[in-house]
């Protein structure tokens, strides 16, 4: 039976091609937002969720930390996969659209920022349009025909609507990627593949010196830190917890003493998976 | 003569007040982007710029600590005051309207976030608009007179303006806070008052355990670090820059010399200022 695979957006999607890389024949679960997502893993809804945490541009997905945060907290859910995708984005419009005549363009907060600099040059004054979705938005701008409005989206989406491209590599950079997370429900996860990494989140106490502590484990240890991203303690103003990625699954020997050593200077650790990590796209 | 301060926003904004609790007599320069407040101060038109660069729920504001970055890369800028200001957002409408009437919402994307729960719990149906100032939003609300459309923005603009207060103390924490930098000329500056704090920006090589080092260099001197936050290398997919916030001024003894070592560690340390920090609001 194909795994049924919950994402935040529809069918066309970036999570949609994400998803598609690691199970070809998964069955899509579509929903609105990040919440929805994690909570479709938990009820049954779906099999696995697959998420983007973090762009190489635009950097994390604030939003999506938090919420891996919440929902992983029990243990109910872990982290299984990671995959990096390119990203391509188009402008993309009903046929017959001129980009000169473009009042309106649609997409992804997150789309809309990897493409700053193309709008502020190309279409400065053009009312720009935060939507859940950049495959939601090239279907919102196919399904009014208004030759006025455009969507960001991915040229899959614009083809498979009927859209004409109106620019395309319209990213910043041209070498624009996403990185995704899928994760299960905690008693469905298989062990990760053999080129392992771990996510955890570390609340320090308010010692000073406790971060520097908890990293010096790792780098001791030779444990390689992959990426490091700071949130907000949301009941305590300036205070923080801290999201690492580092090389490794947490069963792993050093791995395991590093989490040990760091548990003695922090409040809390959370081990929110370990999964194989994705080959460069 | 009053200082002139260049703001991202308009009069009644966060950043009014930010600035207005500096300087009571500052003459504002309303800009529309954090870019063009940088402008502003580089080619003289201000004297100092201010911008928000973290709030205690939503966290950094990544374009903001990407701005600083570029701007402050050469040695023109440098940093000269914190600021901490408590934020109380309402909903504020046309007079006449009711909150059940409301169609639109217009906010700045960081006050739409500090509001989710509300929008999601009380305002589920209704179109969330982004817009480039708080403020700005109430003005538009106020000048369209529409009774279905209403913005999130301080009590202080909604008064300002003659707009009903349809909901106050909206936020989904009440002790919501947002920290501002104000900065100049370095040619301008003054020495940082007493209670100094200093923000740099870290850029590391390839090397593992470098980011360990680092904050070792300042834990081993006392030296305090109260915040810490990643940004992607645009131009090097999944590599970082690490902005730190440390007590103490930089030519402080123990700060120079943990800046000393930490450049043996990275590939480039900038110093974007020393500055009086900001007592609790």
């Amino acid at each position: 039976m194909p795994i049924t695979v919950a994402i935040q957006g529809t069918h066309g999607s970036y999570s949609d091609a994400a998803t598609h890389r690691l199970w070809p024949d998964a069955t899509l679960l579509p929903r609105h937002e990040p919440l929805d997502v994690a909570v479709a893993v938990r009820d049954g809804s779906a099999d696995a969720g697959v998420l983007p945490v973090e762009n190489a541009l635009v950097g994390a997905l604030p939003n999506v930390l938090d919420l891996l945060y919440e929902q992983f907290a029990d243990g109910a859910l872990t982290l299984t996969h990671e995959m990096l995708l390119p990203i391509h984005h188009t402008l993309a419009a009903p046929p017959g659209a001129t980009r000169d005549g473009i009042m309106r363009v649609f997409s992804h907060p997150v789309a809309l920022s990897q493409c700053r600099r193309f709008l502020e040059r190309e279409l400065a004054y053009v009312e720009v349009v935060s939507a859940w979705d950049t495959a939601g938005s090239a279907e919102l701008v196919a399904q009014t025909g208004d030759r006025s409005w455009a969507a960001i989206a991915s040229p899959d989406a614009a083809r498979r609507l009927g859209l004409t491209v109106l620019a395309e590599g319209i990213a910043d950079q041209p070498s624009n990627q996403t990185r995704f997370l899928a994760f299960r429900r905690a008693t469905d996860a298989a062990a990760p593949a053999a080129r392992a990494k771990t996510s955890i989140v570390v609340q320090l106490g308010d010692r000073p010196g406790a971060l520097a502590r908890c990293l010096a484990a790792f780098g001791t240890r030779g444990v390689n830190l992959t990426a490091l991203h700071s949130r907000p303690e949301p009941t305590t103003p300036w205070a923080y917890r801290f999201f690492l990625d580092l090389e490794g699954a947490a069963a792993d020997p050093g791995v395991a003493a590093a989490l040990d050593e760091v548990r003695g200077h922090a409040r809390r650790v959370l081990v929110l998976g370990s999964y194989g990590a994705s080959p460069a796209p």
